[in-house]
């Protein structure tokens, strides 16, 4: 049974929230992730909402900012929030830019040196993590639901997309949808992948969607002032690729709100109980 | 009509949450506040909940990870989040230490040099900032709460119990109940409070109850897993003067709870709706 190392944890709600590291051998260094246990999990395993973080965030931010944890407690559902990219890899520049590298891993596995040998997000997620979580903590690994914001967003489409099955409900706050069409996607695609860019591809939800990948019903909210709106963000082609496959689709605008928690937090709640509705029962 | 610079603006259910900044005269330096406006404040001026964050916090902390903003919008309050401190004061040692100087200003006016001309915190609360906010934003200053978390829930029962009438509901999560016993309220007045140490009787929740000051009805919670419960915080103290006094005081316990916003952010719909209620008709 792998090793997990206790770092802090807190009562929250009832529940606790706990943030943990172990030694990844998919990544090749320790990695971190929280862990709120609802007061439901002190009676038997719950159900498990992935909380996919954006750009610059680690394992607290989603935690410490979303207020998603009240809602976690109310439906009995475990939020488990990673970090998002190994750390402390040594990689040259993975320092130097907010939207490459350290904090940027993007939630795939990197194919082009110096990256390929830590920037395994994907495994770590869909293979390696599930496995510590279902050891270590009272979890339903076979009930899983997978959210995300912004990078964390593209990360919940294209891992549902690309794994079948694995989650039962996803949702996203201002995803990127489009990522080999808009600057954080080319650049970040550009330096993980090798290959000419018709592979990037297979790690696009639009392109996925053409592909003919499905996911469970799918819930998106996007500011209407959010600043990477147009140039990173374009909503309105997860719209149009969702409406051409027939992949159902509730996209919310709303007025008024930027990219930031203070959006997040405003619409955790419908998240969270659309996740609990699909994975109860 | 005194100038505020608008640092942030984030629009939050259905409200907004904004960072300002403006030249105090109290304090001869920049100071920043927040301030969240419910949905409420778009019809006329609201109710004002002002909210004083510990050690090391800044007009952000509160804000950002208390999750008060849902519970305010429901009810149409106006939440107030200042600085903890003067900023860049140029005081010897006013970075040195995480519990005394920068961050750390006890909501207390100081009179021993080099303080006393910058660190003039009950003043700025107390005078400038309520002018401030009646000029620049939709607020009843004369239905105002106060509520604290450690240092800052000593900030909200001194200033409180100083200033009869101005605050119609105190609530308070972890406080530092009587800092004359205790080492951070010991070298927090012994470095900002001139004279010999009975002086700082007149800043101290305890000793002011014991002076027949009074407020209205007091909540207080308390984590029993809090780590500076026994040597910082003392609520018991509290308690015997609140009884000795006649001062009504609802302390509650919580088995498991630490002094972080994991338990603030359990427990803040209780008190944004104690305020609520006090502050309503």
């Amino acid at each position: 049974m792998a090793d997990v190392t206790t770092l802090e944890q807190h009562r929250c709600f009832d529940g606790v929230q706990g943030f943990y590291e172990h030694a990844s051998s998919e990544i090749g260094l320790p990695m971190r992730f929280g862990v709120y246990l609802p007061p439901q999990a002190q009676q038997g395993p719950c159900p498990v909402l992935l909380c996919l973080a954006g750009l610059t965030c680690n394992e607290q931010t989603f935690a410490i900012k979303a207020g998603a944890q009240q809602h976690a407690a109310k439906h009995g559902l475990v939020l488990v929030t990673p970090d998002t990219s190994p750390r402390g890899t040594g990689a040259p520049d993975a320092d130097a830019d907010w939207d490459f590298g350290h904090g940027a891993g993007f939630y795939l596995d990197a194919t082009r040196e110096p990256y390929a040998r830590h920037f395994r997000m994907e495994s770590w997620l869909m293979q390696e993590l599930p496995q510590v979580l279902q050891e270590h903590f009272p979890v339903q690994m076979d009930r899983a639901g997978v959210l995300g914001h912004s990078m964390g967003g593209h990360g919940a489409l294209t891992l549902a997309l690309r794994h079948p099955g694995r989650f039962r409900s996803v949702s996203a706050f201002a995803p990127i949808c489009a990522p080999t069409e808009v600057p954080w996607g080319q650049k970040a695609f550009g330096g993980y992948l090798e290959g000419d860019p018709s592979t990037w591809a297979a790690h696009d939800a639009v392109k996925l969607l053409g592909r003919g990948a499905r996911v469970p019903a799918l819930l998106v909210d996007q500011g209407l002032e959010d600043q990477f709106l147009a140039t990173q963000l374009r909503p309105e082609r997860l719209e149009q690729a969702c409406a051409a496959a027939g992949q159902p689709l509730t996209l919310r605008r709303h007025a008024g709100y930027d990219h930031g928690y203070f959006f997040i937090q405003s619409f955790i709640a419908e998240h969270v109980a659309h996740h609990a509705k699909a994975l109860a029962g």
